[in-house]
């Protein structure tokens, strides 16, 4: 959502709305779900991450869109089972009730990255669809994820033989080349390896046919960031180049869709001068919607403002409420000269923020609002 | 919780329970209840700061063994609201509902560490008891809490006569040594600048009568750490020698009095040889209970063993369930060699854990079993 949208904050102050809030604009999620489509020029199918935002009135946003839907857990299937869309898992690590459950359910895809996770398949799942998780460049990535997932190509190969054996489909491969990628050559390393493990499939005689490029599609924050278009020409050109036309095109966004639908609305409780200049408290925290800040250690470029204020402006190191130490949202920030009651719109907030929400220190996760056309809609 | 306990073991066994799970030992919340009531020769008044673990059977017993409570926000007001004891507040900043609903339900004492803070008392709490908070030195602190609270002693001498004119009644101070504290002396000098306090204070004919130590009392993982015995004593000492007999001291210990008394059982579900060596994929998650493994980048020092597994072992990396890059749980443990299936019980884990807990990717926050003598207690 663009910053300065007056006619929103006028109708939210019209509804005398409580801090802290969350917004979201389901107009924006289709914005960025067609932006997506179109830039892939329609040849990629769509599987939203739900992991970046699960809210139900997003999922059926999208479901009504025609979007289909990641899953990692048991749990997540839950959100979307009713909504009659098609669901994936690409979690290569999950507990057999997950497996379980998901299969039961009509889950046909699942990922791995190692043998013992398809051995689990084969007994909780037989029958399914399975695709390795090669381990690719994470280069560039603000959040790093080939530490933690992902196999070689070679043993991708191998393992598809030996699942193949065990009664599993062979389905294709899938990479990650990390959140908020910042290197479009992560994507090419990706789709030459996965070519590559194609190549070694089909002499051991097995045909593969799809190809999973996660996510990791930027957005804007306050920083630099490579748009979607930039991404895709060359994917599209790389994958025709590698695979020809006999290939499904698989995307898995999902801070690309709901990160820029979120601004996350927060009044100033308590404003001071510390140790290292200005400080402010506000009635938002880490802990209730904003847990990238933490991870980030303070360092997340969300882009802000103050409603209704403008001109000279200080540098604030901003404060959540809780007592935690860690609970830093911005190390520092220029805003105008703050004072108790203003109130401090963070956009970019609907991606991994209240996904995270707890309780902690007896405090709320924000109520959330949503916009669609000139209508501002209330969550009961 | 004291590791190799195999009975408690056996019985969980018997149970047959699912993972993950929190075992909360009431008899050990007991035990360090009274450990710190002795320690400090029942001269100190004890309020549990319920941020570190509002469980309502950790709280109720709390409060039958006679213990009060310290509270931030209305939200924590309304666990402890019923349970009959006293109820402090010790957060420097709140917002103003929070402030209304406590002092309407007979909550007196808060504190503040700017102008700003009582002014909203006054308005919203009036004739309430406040205590300004002290900025001491956090140094040898794990999590360092000076950089965020706290005002300087001359500062809060001027505080104290404004707030007197505001119709707020000066009570004492109050400071905080940072959590899992490792120097006595960051304790002598908060004591010392609380005797300067009040000399100032009585100059301008403000009696004080609360010296609020705070918390931050270690408690042993693996690390060394000190043990409170070490801590009453010195203080108990610097209180006599500064103050002599006219003075309340009060505790607010969190960590000290819950994290002791839990353990994290959770289940291996996948292992590799990755890049660094073992990885081993657990069914928990930071996200789900070990938040403070995140807040310290894997470093956290919790005790861990193997459940009826000994013998050869090697250093795993251990990652929560989610599929998040930043769910590493152990950056590097001993552990006898893992396979799926294999239960991991994480010790020490009583504190600012499932307090913490969201539903991120699905998952569920632990359920929680307690231990009270012989018997083991499920909540329904």
């Amino acid at each position: 959502m663009n910053t300065g949208n007056s006619r929103i904050f006028k109708k939210l102050a019209e509804n005398r709305f409580t801090t802290p809030l969350f917004l979201i604009s389901l107009d924006e999620i289709e914005r960025q779900y067609k932006r997506l489509k179109d830039a892939f020029k329609g040849r990629a199918r769509v599987f939203y991450a739900i992991k970046s935002n699960p809210d139900r009135e997003i999922l059926g946003f999208l479901a009504w869109l025609g979007c289909d839907f990641e899953i990692n857990t048991s749990g997540e299937l839950g959100s979307v089972a009713s909504l009659g869309r098609g669901c994936i898992n690409s979690a290569p690590v999950k507990d057999i009730e997950s497996i379980r459950v998901m299969h039961r359910w009509g889950v046909e895809h699942f990922a791995f990255d190692t043998v013992g996770e398809f051995e689990k398949l084969a007994l909780h799942a037989p029958g399914c669809y399975v695709y390795p998780r090669l381990s690719v460049s994470n280069e560039k990535s603000i959040f790093e994820l080939s530490g933690k997932f992902g196999m070689k190509g070679n043993d991708a190969v191998h393992a598809l033989d030996i699942a193949k054996s065990l009664g599993l489909r062979p389905a294709g491969v899938t990479f990650h080349v990390g959140s908020q990628c910042r290197s479009v050559s992560n994507w090419q390393k990706g789709i030459r390896e996965s070519a590559r493990v194609f190549k070694a499939c089909r002499e051991k005689g097995i045909e593969l046919s799809i190809v999973n490029i996660g996510g990791g599609f930027p957005i804007h924050y306050s920083n630099n960031h490579i748009g979607i278009e930039s991404i895709a020409e060359p994917v599209l050109k790389w994958v025709n180049e590698y695979f020809g036309n006999n290939v499904e095109l698989w995307l898995e966004p999902g801070r690309f869709i709901s990160g820029p639908a979120g601004v996350y609305f927060t009044k100033v409780i308590g404003v001071k001068n510390g140790k290292g200049g200005h400080y402010a408290y506000v009635d938002g925290s880490v802990f209730t919607g904003l847990m990238e800040a933490l991870q980030e250690q303070g360092e997340f470029p969300y882009k802000a403002e103050v409603l209704g204020k403008a001109g000279k402006s200080a540098k604030y190191k901003v404060f959540g409420q809780s007592c935690d130490g860690t609970d830093i949202i911005f190390n520092e920030l220029s805003l105008p000269e703050l004072e108790a009651g203003d109130v401090v719109a963070i956009y970019g907030t609907g991606a991994y923020s209240y996904a995270y929400g707890s309780r902690f220190n007896g405090l709320r996760v924000p109520q959330i609002a949503y916009l669609r056309g000139r209508k501002l809609i209330w969550r009961k």
